[in-house]
């Protein structure tokens, strides 16, 4: 089949995500994996465990896409009831039993010791117009149906096992089977500007921009990325045109943007700090460990991210960090007095090249008349420098914790470029 | 309007989330907040900013639901075009400006000291025959039209503009316009067995269950949640009816469950330790933060959590938590003599009843012949006992860290148990 435009659609069964137990990142991570293939997802659809609203879904999806991804509802519970409704919809004549499903089923039991149960056996069971997608992590297996020139395929939706189905199986079979068009994005990173203001610089060039690219801002907690697409046929063509306006986007806001790449701020910090050979410690108190999580969800931090501390109470900012047991009496945890004891304690006593503090009230409890809740001071820190910052965010916990962590990246950027022109 | 049941439909407009540069984390909360006042979400659909795919995505919720939330596309640059789409759809003559989003238009742009551009001032600019629900967070208004007797409201994606204009307008005005009947959700937490493990133990309750009570299985990452889910309309006899059921599933599964709400894993331990007025500490490697920060996502946590180490590097390692070089150099990082120095380290250093450790290879690189990519050793321990474990896992980063973190809690979890018995 060749086609301009392949299409593809992903429709999750399951209340989790309609009561809003789950969060959808089964489908964000699909969405990625089938553009980078060259294959547009026109629509993520979340749907109960409804057998006439699955085939519904089932059908409008048929109208509008080539390829239709559906997760969920296949574990062997009496709510699961995709596996019936595939059934159903592909008119089926009859269960077959996958033998290789089986084997796995009863090796993972064996495994665990657990006693493998008739409903677990059944797993084993598709439709017999169905072809299996062997999923050697779990029980319940993936199938493929074609139905009208069109491909459907059923996941499970525990997340390590979609995703090893999807790269083992699925985008093989579908770029085998689809001649498929070229999607190239490109992203830059901005931070510290609105969406508002970039539109502005960047107004000649989006007005310059041909029909096949678009330009996407994407706004997030002080930052905006703004995205390129472009569609067409030679990807390396596409690349090159690309490429070029990116060039040109940077060099009309070149104070605002960070990264010419989709990474975050905080492996653009890292990548910095590698190639200069630099080490970063950190001393935490309210973000309580999220600045070090964003770092070590990148591997091979290691070579720049020593660690650090996480000084929740003022006992473990003395002992551990050396801040001043009469600062903190004089000043408050909250304040540019501890906040600069805390980062030279991170930076003497965790022996690196640079360190990031941070203290505030995250709330929605302990805020004060003079320091209330959403106060944050932040600290960064090289041997010669040492820059500190007071924040005054508002009163959610989560967006204070997030808030806190890009405006410590966006410091200390500043720190390390500052010395790069020194 | 009095219904039965009230359905409504979350529709998010953008690239954003069909190419999975962001997860929907906005569809998730709404659907919390819709379910708690009774309406149930019947789909969330993702669409991208596509003027024919925005007009059929309505028309297809208008059919199926009452009330139809739609977010996103309402920026003030060119793809955002949910507010001219929605002015065709319906049947708008003229546009209207809003004088109070005006003012609070001038009013952010002053504060931030920021040029106001025409476009920012257009974003004031709605359809005549909305009713603008006033943003006093952000320069895009959320917009109100009523057709056919169903209700269409407009929100902006930003997640904290949006949840504050769900909270102060759209949630009063929905509750006070439609008669709710009742949906009553109860969860229990469950860890370290399976879900057909509990579907066989439950097999006999599950049976008995009346039609309007829906139990479900939701597993993650070696937990099970057991949500029981009750339609009807009083909702006071709902209530007692579904906690009756928790009491006999919690009976039916004694040594499973942790928690009869829906709490997560690190939550119940801070509610335990609170309880008993307990402190904890921690010493995290391979996991970087992440511990940490679960716990101190909940507010209140700083009674029980004091803080704790990242020790990525041995160097800290040893200066903070006292690991002995000779244990690094002839045990290693990641090995029980390490781990046991480790979690001794943080009792001892940061002054705790209780502590946790955690040093693995989270990978994917840095794994050796005898310790693969996914070995990771776990210690809990308080003055008298301590527990070490080591886990084997797999391959994915991620996956690890939240895998060690689980694990981590369980084994504390089970200490914490067994000291109470004792």
């Amino acid at each position: 089949m060749i086609r301009d435009k392949i299409l593809a659609e992903i429709i999750t069964i399951g209340d989790e995500i309609l009561i809003g137990q789950i969060v959808d990142t089964n489908s964000a991570w699909m969405a990625v994996e089938l553009n980078k293939t060259g294959i547009s997802v026109k629509q993520i659809t979340s749907i109960s465990d409804d057998e006439q609203h699955i085939l519904q879904a089932f059908a409008d999806a048929e109208q509008r896409a080539d390829i239709i991804i559906v997760t969920g509802g296949l574990g062997p519970t009496k709510d699961d009831i995709t596996k019936k409704t595939m059934y159903q919809y592909f008119g089926a004549q009859s269960w077959k039993t996958d033998e290789e499903t089986l084997t796995i089923i009863e090796k993972i039991f064996a495994k665990y010791n657990a006693p493998l149960l008739e409903s677990n056996k059944l797993q084993a069971a598709v439709p017999s117009n169905c072809e299996v997608l062997v999923n050697d992590l779990g029980t319940a297996p993936g199938m493929l149906f074609r139905k009208s020139g069109k491909i459907f395929i059923s996941l499970p939706g525990v997340p390590y096992e979609m995703i090893n189905l999807m790269e083992r199986k699925v985008l093989p079979i579908i770029t085998s089977e689809f001649k498929l068009g070229s999607i190239v994005h490109r992203t830059i990173l901005t931070v510290g500007v609105g969406e508002s203001f970039l539109a502005d610089k960047l107004e000649s060039i989006e007005n310059q921009l041909p029909q096949h690219i678009k330009l996407a801002y994407l706004p997030k907690l002080g930052q905006v990325r703004l995205r390129l697409s472009s569609y067409g046929n030679n990807a390396e063509l596409l690349k090159t045109e690309v490429d070029a306006y990116i060039e040109k986007i940077a060099a009309a806001i070149p104070d605002n943007w960070v990264a010419k790449e989709d990474i975050p701020l905080e492996k653009v910090i890292l990548n910095i700090m590698q190639s200069r050979g630099l080490t970063l410690s950190v001393a935490e108190s309210c973000t309580g460990g999220a600045i070090s999580q964003l770092f070590t969800q990148h591997a091979g931090c290691s070579s720049v991210f020593m660690g650090g501390a996480i000084t929740y109470s003022n006992q473990l900012k003395a002992s551990i960090l050396d801040v001043k047991s009469e600062t903190l009496k004089t000043h408050g945890a909250v304040s540019e007095a501890t906040i600069n004891e805390m980062v030279t304690g991170a930076l003497v006593n965790f022996n690196t090249d640079y360190a990031i503090a941070v203290s505030g009230i995250a709330g929605p409890d302990g805020g004060q008349p003079d320091k209330p809740v959403g106060t944050v001071w932040i600290a960064v820190a090289n041997k010669n420098k040492t820059i500190a910052q007071k924040f005054v965010f508002g009163n959610k916990r989560q967006q204070n914790i997030e808030r806190s962590a890009v405006n410590a990246f966006h410091l200390l950027y500043k720190l390390l470029k500052s010395d790069k022109i020194d």
